[in-house]
């Protein structure tokens, strides 16, 4: 009978985000042990469908849980499982960049990101699933809500774990559209920061002007909980004054998303000035014209020189799309790659000049509900963004035709990241009301 | 007879600047292996005194060369050997990082800049001697003028070993004063890319927003040849169509320099009138002032997050001015982190309205003379520059009263590059006129 009332306990716990557990954990209504327990239960009962782990190792992840029950509180993410993208260095683990390059690769320290949160007491749990060195061949991760649909890359495991209730927290990484495209074809939270705005030591460079961190989670504030753990920016992001001045940018790609996105964006911008909020539709600038295409050669011309020597050393290793990619890359002339940064600045400064006036803007997240198949989706509506050193946070506010879920992304200028997950909070309550 | 005359060759190849060796390797006049036999030699003969490499593999690197002899070129640095700072990753020798923690370590493959350099037909000579993870704390290298000064740091042994005609061309890498400093320490060029400008995939990040690599040279051209096989740049800067307008920037630490650093500020920036530059003396704007301080809480602030994984596994095996550094790291608030940034822009600026009417700015690369003892000396007229993601150079112009090498800095803006090399190819040629 005990044991029947700790298994429902358990079960339960793995499904609360990151703040709730970490509050339960606090009050003594949970261990963090109850809660690893809980998460590795749900991932035997799940992984044989959703493959989002390349690496468990569940008495560890235990034994660190227990650690984290013996020893004070060393801050908000104490005691919580949080799950790995397997580009990130992990000391205790392998870390296998979605390679078989990498089949034997163990670091010999953690990534920054990693330590920083083993300090503040979180527990690693295992190393997700990434596509081919976070590019856009797939792996074997699938999408939680329908097993015949992608979960979205490259971040592919992380989305789908923390959507499937495996885990509360996730890293993933963006340097086209790696973290919000999985997020919101997972119906998940993700919160990705602007260029620089968290500790990259030890993530297998991509495209080294272009890569940053992401956070998978239930709720933003439960992002904050991480962020603050990284970089000693607050846990809990101050309540808005007002409510937010909202651009909606609609791209000059938008008729490459979905009706279901069309209206899922539409809807947010409606719920929110119902909420008070003031929304305005702002043109994409001209120049914006390009800026996927020029993310594009960027992420090609730096791509193919951080994956130089996988190339040359081990070609039959790195997947045909991958080789074509390095091939185009360093094959694009100096000029042009010149010339795809000063579009970005350009468009940066235009950006700039119209988050002077509102607190983001509101865009899609991808371009409907996650496709059906192998490939891993469009980033279509995160590449300029990447491109840009902009923070982006997606929230899952809508369903598809297909049951999939939508999620819509807000988007501010490098470096105001705090000022995002404030407006993120207040359109969490904004959306999710009801 | 015939031996003797070869020995001469080879004795002399070590000497020659990069571009006088791959010319004379492209005109049949010197093989690769020839080449690097010369440099062997070298290092045979002096590195007990200079302890400049921390790994070698002579077989391995005469393979090379003759790989490259039986080659078509593979472009202008074909055949020539390089050294290769420890802390930058290579899959056929050790990466130490200068740390005990690191002395099994072997990477699966080579760092971006590496494979690169490998593509365009050059011979990874060896390892060179870093400080410990590109830190202040010094290692075994000396300086090659003198064995009882520091070459400088954190790249050491690659100033060191190009200063010594063991090897024409050197990685170095600076995320404060780690390439300028000991190039002027040593007594040879050296350029450093601005913040973005070379491929920083496999190099292990100390402060990933100020991190760069450099190359150490005998000619500014030689620098220029090495950046063209990373990037696609032209590998030979063209010829500027006037002499440049040029500001000497003195810089608000000037007082920290020496009287024969002052000297061969206002003696290059004389010569260089002389020669047709239009020198015009420029204020260092207010703002700069705190600027150096600045640069080292982001310092502390980002380095005490890359190493936060050595720190908390090893610590026996941090020294203990790292581990200082990194607690002092840790403990800085968020707020200040952002609001040196927030200087850093604010500098920039500055900086770019300046530029707007300079070719480049004039002033020291170091406070001096290198000082005598085991501390790598003062960054403090590097720490500005690289925090403001600026392209720097530095050429090797007059003798202190101690007989020691003194060079002067060029800077220009992010991403001006291209025309701080064509800038430095001008001044070369003003100031070594003699």
């Amino acid at each position: 009978m005990g044991d029947r009332e700790e298994n429902r306990e358990m079960t339960a716990a793995n499904q609360l985000g990151a703040a709730e557990a970490a509050a339960a954990i606090r009050e003594g209504r949970l261990t963090s042990e109850a809660l690893v327990r809980a998460c590795l239960e749900r991932i035997e009962e799940r992984e044989a469908s959703v493959h989002a782990w390349v690496a468990l190792d569940p008495d560890a992840a235990i034994a660190q849980a227990r650690a984290a029950d013996a020893a004070p509180s060393a801050g908000p993410i104490h005691g919580l499982p949080v799950g790995i993208k397997d580009i990130i260095d992990t000391a205790d683990l392998p870390t296998r960049h979605g390679s078989p390059i990498y089949a034997e690769n163990r670091p010999t320290c953690d990534a920054a990101c990693v330590a920083m949160i083993r300090r503040a007491g979180a527990v690693v749990l295992g190393k997700t699933v990434t596509t081919e060195f976070a590019s856009l061949t797939p792996r074997e991760t699938r999408n939680p809500h329908d097993p015949a649909r992608t979960p979205g890359g490259s971040s592919s495991g992380s989305a789908a774990a923390v959507a499937d209730c495996m885990v509360p927290l996730a890293y993933g990484t963006q340097t086209a559209g790696s973290v919000i495209r999985p997020a919101s074809f997972c119906g998940v939270v993700a919160y990705k920061g602007s260029f620089g705005a968290l500790p990259m030591a030890g993530i297998k460079p991509y495209g080294p002007l272009l890569d940053t961190l992401g956070i998978f989670a239930r709720q933003v504030g439960d992002t904050a909980l991480v962020r603050a753990a990284l970089t000693g920016a607050p846990a809990v992001p101050e309540a808005l004054p007002r409510p937010p001045r909202v651009a909606l940018f609609r791209t000059h790609e938008w008729d490459r998303a979905e009706a279901a996105c069309h209206d899922a964006v539409e809807g947010a911008a409606r719920l929110m000035a119902e909420a008070g909020a003031e929304v305005v539709e702002v043109v994409p600038p001209d120049a914006f014209r390009d800026l996927v295409e020029a993310q594009m050669l960027v992420l090609a011309y730096e791509g193919a020189r951080s994956y130089a020597s996988e190339y040359e050393r081990a070609p039959a290793l790195v997947s045909e799309g991958m080789r074509s990619e390095i091939e185009r890359g360093l094959a694009i002339p100096h000029a042009d790659y010149t010339a795809a940064w000063a579009l970005a600045h350009e468009c940066g400064r235009l950006m700039a000049g119209l988050l002077e006036s509102h607190d983001c803007l509101l865009t899609a997240s991808a371009p409907g509900e996650a496709p059906v198949g192998e490939a891993t989706g469009d980033p279509v509506f995160n590449r300029g963004w990447t491109f840009l050193h902009a923070a982006c946070l997606t929230l899952p506010v809508a369903r598809g035709p297909n049951g999939m879920p939508i999620g819509v992304q807000a988007v501010a200028g490098p470096g105001r990241d705090d000022h995002l997950l404030r407006v993120g909070q207040w359109m969490e309550a904004a959306l999710t009301a009801n």
